[in-house]
């Protein structure tokens, strides 16, 4: 085994700025001028514009699997340059900065009661800051100092709360539960808001009848390969939600349905 | 010149998830959750949904470009979750970690009789296991625990052998040889399966008549700059193999020819 | 405070290749076989093939954010394998390695007279150097020595001059500025090469009018929040030059307009 060097600081970056985008890397270069050892992962560059429910999705579904200390910046930023405040939330060991616009108010599901502050001591920040890429000259350098070991508490005053954006509840009465689609991945997978831990009662066989728009299928399936090509089915997909799939092919695509859509499970009996 | 460090590990990641997909970096937070210092490098995640042949040619052509020691992840899973085996596959100095279906039998052509390992020890897996996504609960965790010195015999036992795909003969008979565009770059250069070392004695000049589809060129060139625009020429590629090209312009386009489409080169006499 | 470790040396790249393309990863392979503790930084691999003054300006925002000694690999080589040198060109603490097609002459008009070497001693070079891909064969592996304390004199002779191109000028009259849209960014918002240095005895209040094509708009903002949807307006952008905003939408698509489009400011008295 190799020996255990100090690690170094991880940095990771959420925007919506297109994956194409140069913009992310200006952002890089002012993280590493400040600290040069920072590993730098990006989570996705491709959260359509301006879509902070996009961007919460994906924080909520892909922060916590970074080691505890990891630092997330989350630039959809519709607000930049106006009243908006930028903070730190640290939700457990998880630390992300970003604008205060709801863009965390998932993961603030997730973890209640984050330790939120508010982002306003400039000495932190690079020392011209323009009025539309606080990414680059406020929370960039901002990340990269927490990095080297600064504590939240020096970027300025503590907040009570943040923008929380409502969150439409999954419904369940007996016999049924109502959810709707919250994502869609690359493969065309509608991914439901309806957890696993939701489905403790709910029968998998044939019994179950799942509905989204005018179609149907029954029970859930353990995974992909448990059904011949093309066949419509219903799993618990790898974050732990319900999930419509068209085996081998894409099942936005094939059912004409994407995010919003509703989705219900219906069953008879105990 | 600096002193030299340890050098860190390095871990390359290959999936069909699509460039802006979230999921690889819940991937790279498990890596780094177990080796924070592991350096993460991007192979591609633009394989064509579940296409194993088109991730298995990508892995040949860039896998042997990195350091000895190397861990390369490959996700084009298609039977996630089923009875197909992940496996820890040793071709000289590079490790590869994937699913037993083909993805590697391209690497295997180029370095033959590999050291095979199924990865069936749940000890370097993720607690929980989920039924879709192994790249995240299995590969990425193997992967990190390689990259701070784990034995891959650890991880299973050995295997004699692993899936190979069929992969077509480049066909020579005197006069003549027959191959096909096996990819298509993103200038739209068409690659195909012809390698250098069978033209070893085909002229290289005007004799030497290039046909794809209905197309014709003559001769070899050098390099794309050795001809006006808007020509089609044939040269040897940067890796190594044949390659169709129009100069200034996509020859995918021009001609209407992609992948799996015949190559003929013929000549006369000596 | 963590203790500051040796700074790893940071390399970027650039390249026409598409953010898809695993070309990328072939040279990240060989820097990393000969420096395996360099940090790799992607700008972007979203040039449009062959688009050298695209490469140009996006090199010229971008390269400054990083920090002293970094080295930037740059890719948009359509005269590769032809008579076209290898540059290493130094602006100031920032190292450049590409072709001399003036790829690098939007960073001179920022840094002028930067020290240029033609790279032409093959000892810095793969064994093995391919007619068409000298990012990897060439640029990939000199990078690498540079970022391990080489210097940039070992690379070949010293040279007076490099490949400039012509960049249009922007006018300015007592009464009116001429200039043009220089790029376009991933939210439509069209940025022109009027840099703010030239605006500073223009009123912006409703006294200036800016015109691109048929479409007007009066006074300068400060930033996108400024205004309500869908309206468009001028404002400082984030590099420091005049930009063409819709808010919440792209311009680019609501005016019609691309790269090249003639801006003009237009205002009266003092």
């Amino acid at each position: 085994m190799r020996p255990a060097a100090v690690p170094p600081a991880i940095i990771t970056l959420l925007t919506d700025f297109g994956t194409d985008s140069p913009y992310v890397a200006a952002m890089k270069g002012v993280i590493l001028s400040i600290n040069p050892a920072a590993t730098l992962i990006d989570l996705t560059h491709a959260v359509p514009p301006q879509d902070i429910r996009h961007g919460a999705l994906v924080l909520a579904d892909v922060v916590p699997w970074f080691p505890a200390g990891t630092i997330h910046i989350a630039v959809v930023d519709p607000g930049v340059g106006g009243s908006r405040q930028i903070l730190c939330v640290e939700f457990g060991p998880q630390r992300c900065i970003g604008p205060d616009n709801g863009l965390f108010s998932r993961l603030a599901r997730q973890t209640p009661n984050p330790r939120i502050t508010a982002v306003t001591q400039p000495r932190y920040w690079l020392p011209r800051v323009s009025a539309t890429f606080h990414g680059r000259d406020v929370m960039a350098p901002v990340a990269a100092h927490l990095s080297l070991g600064l504590d939240p508490l020096q970027l300025g005053p503590p907040l009570e709360r943040m923008i929380e954006l409502d969150w439409p509840e999954v419904v369940k009465v007996p016999g049924e539960i109502t959810g709707r689609v919250a994502s869609v991945d690359s493969f065309g997978n509608l991914i439901t808001d309806i957890q696993a831990d939701r489905l403790t009662d709910v029968p998998t066989d044939e019994r179950l009848q799942v509905l989204c728009d005018e179609h149907e299928t029954r029970g859930l399936f353990r995974t992909y390969a448990d059904q011949p090509e093309m066949t419509l089915i219903a799993l618990i997909g790898s974050s732990g939600c319900l999930e419509l799939a068209i085996v081998g092919d894409s099942a936005k695509l094939m059912l004409g349905v994407g995010t919003g859509a509703s989705v219900t499970l219906r069953w008879q009996g105990p």
